[in-house]
C-alpha cells in the first residue's frame, strides 16, 4: 500500500504554505507540489521593489529553489506542470508536463489542496494585445517588465487602476526616471479609500511629477506592434510602456473541475470554504487568492487577495489535512502599502462597506505627529476612523503618514478583534520616548477629541 | 462672592495638563499653578537628547511659557512659589515667594491639585556632595550638565544605575566623546528585563566602548572640590563627571502636611488616590510622579512614573473636578526608551512582579525581523513574552530591536488589557508591505511557535 499523498496544486504562497505545514505534522505523508509556472515560493509583493530598484536582483525574491523542498523537507515541487484536471470522486489529478511533448499523467492523492492563486485581470478593448502593455502578477511579468525598462528605456508609462499594485508600479517607473500617467476610473485615487485621505496621496504623486486622471476610461490602446499610445475619453497619452493593475480574477477553473462549490462575492467567483478551509468537495481544501475570506465584523464572505491571509490559511488547510483541528477565524482586513514617501494603511470596513451593510456611522480626522514634537525627524500622520453611531464601536480605520503607520493600523485591528470601542483607546498605554513616539499618540487622541 | 477657584501645586506635566484641562471644561473657574522652579512646561524626557546633542537648545524642549497660559488660556501660572503648607480644613495654601524676599502668602482654593512630581534619589556616601555630581529629573540639572560638558569637557563619565535614563544619559555622554561607565548594582543591567533580553542592550553599549560593571555599588566619591574618581567595590574609576540615576522619590511632604493619606509600595512613599484621582482629603487631588497607578493585571497598586500615565491622571483629575465623572483605569506599564541604535520596550508584569504575586508562568523568546527579509533595511527584533500555564494569557512582554519596536509593544499592551491568550494573536491581522512589515510578524511568529 503506498503512503498517504497529499497533492497541492499551486507553488506560490499557499501550495508551499500547507506543503510546509503539513511536512511539519506529518513527517511520512508523500507531499507533491504542481507548479505550472517555472516560478515557486517568491516574494510577490516584492516585485515592484525590484523594478523600482530598491532591490537589485529578482533571485533576491526567490526564497526557495524545488530542490531545497525536495533535500530538507521531503516535498516533491514539480515545476512546469499544469494540473488540468480533477477526479474527485476517483480521487486522482491529471497533471500536464508542460515541457517534454506535454506528456499527461494520472496521479491519485489522499488530500488535495488547492492554491492557484489569481490572475491579473486585463482590458479587453482595442489594441490589448500590442507589446508592453503588461499585468502585474507573477514573477515572469515583473522580470518582462524590467527587460523592457532596461533594454527600450521608455520615456513614458501608464499605469492603469490606482488601487496599491498600481500605486507601487508607479513609483517603480519614476524610480527609474520615467514619466507617468496614473489613470483611475473612479472618481479619486484609492478607491478604497475616501476622498480627502486618498488627496494626501494624491498630493505626494503630484509632488513626485507624476500626471493623474480620475473619473476615465481607456478606450484603447494605440500603436504600431508596441504600444505608443493610450486613448482616454478620447484623447491621446503617449505610452512606451503600460501596466493595467484593475483587480484580478481568481483561478477557480480547477476547482469547478473538480465539482467545487463557486461562491460569486460582488461579481468575482472563488472558491467557496469553509472555516476548516474545506471546500463542498471532500478531501479538497483551498486556501489564498483562489479563494475568500471572512470579515470579522459583518461575518460574511469577502474577497482581500492578501499574502498574510493566504499565510494563515494555508496553514489551518494543512492543519485540518493532517488531524489538527485548527479554525480560520477570518480577518478584519489590515494591509499597508508604501508610495514614495507615505505609508498608507487601512483596517475594518470600507465606507463603501459600512454603507452596503447599513451601519450608523460617526467618522473623525485627526492629524498628529509620529514623533515627539521637539524631536528631529519624525512626520505627519493623518487618520479617520469610522465608528458605530451609540455604541462608538470602532468599524474601520484609514490611516496615512511618513512612518510608523503600519503597526499602528495593526492596534487599530486588534481593537476592532476586540470589539472595542474607540474611547476605550483612551485607557490603553502609548509607550513613549521622543525619537520614536509622541507622548500623546494620534489613536489615543482619536479616543479623546 | 469670588469664583470658584482651582490651585494646582507643580507647573510641569500633571499640574499644566490639570490646568489646560479643567479650563477646556471650565471657562469660568479661576485656575492657579504654583512651580517652584523657574521651569514650566517642558519635555522632562527629551532632556538627555539635548544633553547628546540631538536637539540643539533647550528651549526646543520648553512647550509653553508662563505668558501663554496667561494670555492663551487665561491660567495664572506663578514661578518661583513654592506651596509649603496645606490647610484642608480651611481650605488654604501658604505660598512662599522664592524671590522678593521669601514673602509668604495665604491662598483659599475650592478644589487643589497636588502635582509636586518625584526627585532624584542621591547616595549618601561619601563625597556625594563634591562638585559635576549630578542627578537628572529636572531642566536645570540638564542645563547644568550641558555647560560643565562644554565648559570643562570632561574626559571620563561614570553612570550609576542602569535603568532607562542610566542608559540615555550614558548615550549622551558617549555621543560628547566622553569615556563613560555605567555601574549596576544589580547582577544584570536594566534590572526590570530578564538577564538575557538586557544583554542585547549590553553588547549595543559594549559596542559603543562603554565599560560597564554590575553587581557591585559604589562605595564613595573622591575629588577636591570636584569630583575625580568614583571608588567602587575599593577600586577607583576616574570621572570628571558622574550621573546618579537610581530612581526617585516621589514629593509627597505637601500631601502629607495636608492630611492626605500616604502609600508604601515597596519603600517608595506616595499619595494614596482613588480611581478619580481623589486623595484621601476632600477636595485635594492627585496626579502624576508624587502618585502610584493600579496595575491591570494585579489590580494593585503600583509606582510607575510615566509621561503617558501622568498625562491620562491629570485629565481625569481636572474632568472630576469639573463635574465631568471620569475614571482612571490603571496600566498595563507600556514603555519604551531607545539607547543608541537599539528600541527597548515592555510591557504587563516584570519577571519579578510574576514571582511576587505567585503566578505561574511560561516564557518563550523569539528572533525575528521587522521588514520583509528580501528588502534592503530592516534589523533584527527579539521578543520575550511571559504567558500564564494553562490559560496561555498573555502576563508580560519584552522587546528589543532596532526600529518598530514601540508600536509593537502597544499591541501587546493592548492584548493584555482585553486579557488575550498569546495564542489569540494567531488569528490578528498584521498588516504587510516589504519596506516596513514583514509578511509574518513577530508578535503572529509567537503565537504560532
Amino acid at each position: 500500500m503506498r503512503k498517504e499523498r497529499l497533492i497541492i496544486i499551486g507553488g506560490v504562497e499557499a501550495g508551499l504554505g500547507a506543503a510546509t505545514q503539513a511536512r511539519r505534522l506529518n513527517p511520512d505523508m508523500e507531499i507533491i507540489v504542481f507548479e505550472k509556472t517555472e516560478f515557486i515560493s517568491y516574494g510577490l509583493c516584492g516585485m515592484s521593489y525590484f523594478i523600482g530598484g530598491d532591490i537589485p536582483d529578482y533571485n533576491n525574491l526567490i526564497i526557495y529553489k524545488p530542490s531545497y523542498f525536495k533535500n530538507n523537507r521531503n516535498i516533491d515541487v514539480q515545476i512546469k506542470k499544469e494540473v488540468i484536471d480533477v477526479n474527485s470522486k476517483e480521487k486522482y489529478v491529471i497533471v500536464k508536463d508542460l515541457e517534454n511533448g506535454g506528456k499527461e499523467e494520472k496521479v491519485e492523492y489522499d488530500k488535495l489542496v488547492i492554491g492557484t492563486g489569481a490572475r491579473a485581470r486585463k482590458l479587453n478593448i482595442e489594441g490589448s494585445d500590442l507589446k508592453n502593455i503588461f499585468t502585474f502578477r507573477d514573477l515572469k511579468s515583473a522580470i518582462e517588465i524590467k527587460e523592457v525598462i532596461k533594454n527600450e528605456k521608455p520615456k513614458n508609462a501608464v499605469v492603469i487602476g490606482s488601487g496599491f499594485i498600481g500605486l507601487t508600479m508607479v513609483e517603480a517607473f519614476v524610480k527609474n526616471g520615467i514619466k507617468t500617467t496614473l489613470i483611475e476610473k473612479e472618481d479619486h485615487i484609492l478607491p478604497s479609500f475616501s476622498n480627502d485621505m486618498s488627496n494626501l496621496v494624491l498630493k505626494e504623486l503630484k509632488a513626485h511629477n507624476v500626471e493623474i486622471l480620475t473619473g476615465v476610461s481607456v478606450d484603447a490602446f494605440l500603436g504600431n506592434e508596441k504600444v505608443e499610445k493610450v486613448s482616454v475619453n478620447g484623447k491621446f497619452i503617449e505610452a512606451d510602456i503600460v501596466l493595467i493593475s484593475v483587480g484580478v480574477i481568481p483561478n477557480i477553473e480547477i476547482a469547478e473541475s473538480a465539482g467545487c462549490e463557486i461562491l460569486n462575492i460582488n461579481g468575482i467567483k472563488v472558491i467557496r470554504v469553509n472555516n476548516k478551509m474545506q471546500t463542498s468537495v471532500p478531501h479538497i481544501y483551498a486556501a489564498g487568492d483562489c479563494t475568500h475570506t471572512f470579515h470579522y465584523i459583518t461575518g460574511k464572505e469577502k474577497y482581500l487577495p492578501l499574502a498574510t491571509i493566504t499565510d494563515k490559511q494555508a496553514q489551518i488547510a494543512a492543519n485540518n489535512i493532517c488531524g489538527k483541528s485548527s479554525i480560520y477565524k477570518g480577518t478584519v482586513g489590515s494591509y499597508v502599502e508604501r508610495v514614495f514617501n507615505l505609508e498608507i494603511a487601512r483596517t475594518g470596513l470600507t465606507e463603501k462597506e459600512l454603507i452596503e451593510n447599513g451601519f450608523k456611522y460617526d467618522e473623525k480626522v485627526v492629524k498628529s505627529r509620529t514623533r515627539a514634537g521637539y524631536y528631529p525627524g519624525g512626520d505627519r500622520i493623518t487618520l479617520k476612523v469610522f465608528t458605530e453611531c451609540g455604541s462608538n464601536r470602532i468599524l474601520g480605520a484609514e490611516l496615512i503618514g511618513g512612518e510608523f503607520v503600519a503597526k499602528r493600523i495593526d492596534i487599530l485591528g486588534l481593537a476592532i478583534f476586540n470589539n472595542m470601542k474607540l474611547s476605550d483607546l483612551y485607557h490603553i498605554d502609548f509607550a513613549y520616548t521622543p525619537p520614536v513616539a509622541p507622548s500623546r499618540d494620534i489613536l489615543w487622541i482619536a479616543s479623546v477629541k
